[in-house]
């Protein structure tokens, strides 16, 4: 049983290693490769996951799982040997249901999309993806449709991000979100605009990046295991435990867009760098759901990174790099700037406040498409009205409207957004559990100490990795199940002190 | 039989493509990695390694080459199909002579050694590494006897880097150089040194850097599809045709440190960037042989880089960039420091006249290694007879001499050295044959114009990548043989005028 185990360990790791092989490639294509590399690049990435996948499907992993149901069955839920073996089940049993040819046929139709909606975008054409959005629509229903047993179609599409999680369970959640969201909204933007144009002089790029390094360092971002490079669409990669790293962009002329972007990152890197080393090469050692990811990267950016706490310790020092810029900045003006609500037609520029709206809309659209009830060709009037309904405003086109996100056209329709909007609900729930148990989490932001929030988040979250799914990590690490109350708490006393609702 | 060979092409695309990632992951490790990252990494290399090493010696290669026989026997020599069945079956041989189990012991033993040469080199202590370095005298000559059939034992390490190349030629054209070298030196160094401390002054790296890219822009090197980045021991590196990347080191109190390695790397560039472009993942996209890539950045370094017509038109570039240092500073002042020939005890500092003594020197020992006509207890001691007879100096310890290079402490003993003092000899043979065949190359040196060379040179060389060996290109090239004549007539031509000899 033991060689069992040991091959089933080294055939996961030669997974793990083609996948990171892979991430380091794309990691590489959006920093570093000059303009030459992109088409054989693009085919070693795709070799890479492809061997990875036949690696993963391949007959000799389902004998081992096979064989060790005894073993497995032996050992108690939380032991590592089971959860190593529970999560190569579910990543088994998730691929090999997936016949191969469909899976050609999905990323060679994504792939042609994709490129179709580079520039249909820039365009306002949405006629041009019109027919190819239809076939992704097709195509998502089929992939659903090789996990049969499921109570609704989009149900197996959001189980790839965020296992366990339901349309059933997330309608009521985003729908009782929505009610509090859009009164507190109506509220704020009944009141005069916050006015944020101190973050939009001149930030020169070297000293931005600097005092962003500074941040995370503070928050316990390890440079020893990571850096930060540059790219145009940030994002965070794990090669492995020792070797994490963010990617920023950033704008002179806007003080917000690195700063908080570099924070956002490091929530996710924080996350991976936390993982227990020993996990190292398995699959657990990975964060484990989209939700649960974005929690940390919402929590750090927003819960302590737009808090009042944090910039008692840190506007000092801005205002010490950017003495021309912010000398003359009061704290209530620069803070009030860095949490101005406003309704907005983009859902990456929208504040705390907004930001729920724009996935709930996304949602409820792929759950109208998923079912039937909406067509493809009624798919941006629908979004207008949406955005009408709920924000107050109209896209003027559909470069600002159903073709700004890249997920539709790069993917299959549902399974991805869910994961923004638990991230926010997540992120309140555990940051409220952490001050709970410490109280003293809030008086040490105000010094820039953040490694008592950052352990709790440690012990309670990182170091497991994917051993215990999103609920049941936020049932052990609050006592409590998955639910809105805390963040619309947060909500409230954050924006009702900043607005006096 | 098409069917077999697009079958082919196709495996043979997946190995190019694992070993292209284990070259990224290569190439970051010693560019941008952190140091978090390094136990990893290895092992993800080490795994894209093995299981290229895999995907080559399987069956089905061998099957397909079989069933191709004759196909391929019916094609010219030198279509391109029967060139790619050609290199995949000489790869296939190699790879599958040797056992899998021989190759880890092989791997695990060099991987000890390194480690332990780490840490013995600094410390002068050769009796740290001697029993190892006896175990791979040993694995060397278990792995040429997995070639059976060679006239010298030396011959099947050799001919894994440069094809066809055999100690029973080697030893000659090695000999007649040591004959017409170590008069020249000695009359050389019977005369006073040239003063090169104008090299020796403080030359900020960013102004080296900018220098070092105009001219290898000027060259040819095409940053669209490459690019240049820092490093410890600069390298180039291919990942495709359109992604070639060569890395440099800078010190700031030695000019010439970053400006020749950056013309050396752009040379080896220029070679894998002037590949047909449509062999790009297929084995044929590499260069020829050791010998043939360093034929190329000895060409572009030295017979470009070192010429007075090259610096005829840099000179005064390089006094703008360098006002302070170097506008006092007469040419024939500079060009004599860049080729100031002395004797010195480390190969990788060695100027032009002496390089090919220091690899010589190796070149033999490595026989009498293999030959068992020196035992590895006395190779320091030979080490330093053969430095004092033939260089006139005596290392004062083993750090700089024995201990000096890495290739004995990281691999087999043989195979590699000849490849320097063969690069050394093609340079001038394929120059002489360049200038033969376009007299205006000279005159356009001094015009800073390199279009010219570098088109004959991808036009006889670089654009076949390994369709034919080095010997081949030589021939088909220049018309002759490979032949130390050129290389002798180059150096009398430069350091007779030079020295007045």
């Amino acid at each position: 049983m033991k060689a069992k185990l040991l091959k089933l360990k080294r055939l996961s790791r030669e997974i793990n290693d083609l996948n990171a092989a892979a991430t380091v490639l794309y990691w590489d294509q959006t920093t570093y490769m000059p303009p030459g590399g992109a088409e054989t690049r693009a085919r070693q990435i795709a070799t890479l996951r492809r061997l990875a996948h036949e690696k993963l499907t391949h007959p000799a992993i389902g004998r081992l799982l096979n064989a060790l149901r005894p073993y497995e069955s032996g050992l108690p839920y939380d032991a590592d040997d089971a959860s190593l073996i529970r999560v190569v089940r579910r990543d088994y049993e998730r691929a090999v249901r997936v016949p191969a040819a469909f899976m050609e046929e999905l990323s060679n139709h994504t792939a042609t999309l994709y490129e179709i909606w580079t520039k249909a975008r820039p365009a306002n054409d949405f006629a041009a993806v019109e027919p190819f959005l239809e076939k992704t629509l097709d195509l998502s229903r089929q992939l659903a449709g090789f996990f049969p047993g499921y109570e609704h179609i989009i149900d197996p599409l959001i189980d790839f991000a965020d296992e366990g999680m339901k349309a059933s369970m997330l309608r009521p959640l985003f729908c009782e979100l929505h009610q509090h969201l859009v009164p507190m909204f109506q509220a704020i933007t009944a009141q005069q605009a916050a006015d944020d144009t101190c973050l939009l002089q001149r930030f020169p790029e070297e000293q931005q990046v600097a005092f962003g390094l500074e941040v995370i360092a503070r928050f316990g971002f390890d440079f020893e295991r990571g850096r930060q490079d540059k790219t145009h669409h940030p994002f965070t990669a794990r090669f492995s435990s020792g070797d994490v790293r963010i990617t920023t962009r950033v704008k002179e002329d806007d003080l917000g867009e690195a700063l908080f972007s570099t924070m956002h990152e490091a929530g996710h890197a924080l996350y991976e760098q936390g993982i227990r080393r020993d996990l190292e090469g398995t699959p657990l050692a990975r964060g484990t759901s989209s939700g649960m990811h974005e929690s940390q990267s919402r929590l750090w950016e927003n819960l302590v990174g737009r808090s009042r706490g944090f910039w008692r310790f840190f506007y000092l020092r801005l205002q010490t790099a950017f003495p021309q810029q912010l000398a003359s900045v009061p704290f209530d003006v620069f803070f009030r700037a860095i949490n101005k609500v406003k309704p907005s037609l983009i859902r990456t520029n929208a504040d705390e406040v907004t930001y729920n709206l724009h996935v709930i809309i996304r949602f409820d659209l792929e759950l109208a498409l998923l079912e039937g009830r909406l067509l493809v060709r009624d798919l941006p009037e629908a979004w207008r009205e949406r955005y009408k309904a709920d924000l107050g405003m109209m896209p003027p086109d559909d470069r600002e409207g159903v073709l700004q996100d890249v997920h539709w056209y790069s993917g299959v329709i549902g399974g991805e957004f869910q994961g923004y909007a638990l991230g926010n609900i997540m992120s309140a729930q555990l940051f409220e559990a952490a001050v709970g148990a410490h109280p003293e989490i809030p008086p040490e932001l105000e010094q820039g100490k953040f490694g008592t929030l950052h352990n709790w988040l440690k012990d309670e979250i990182y170091q497991y990795g994917c051993k215990y799914t999103a609920s049941e990590l936020i049932e052990r690490a609050t006592g409590a199940p998955l639910n809105i109350e805390p963040y619309i708490r947060y909500l409230r006393a954050k924006y009702g002190e900043l607005y006096r609702l």
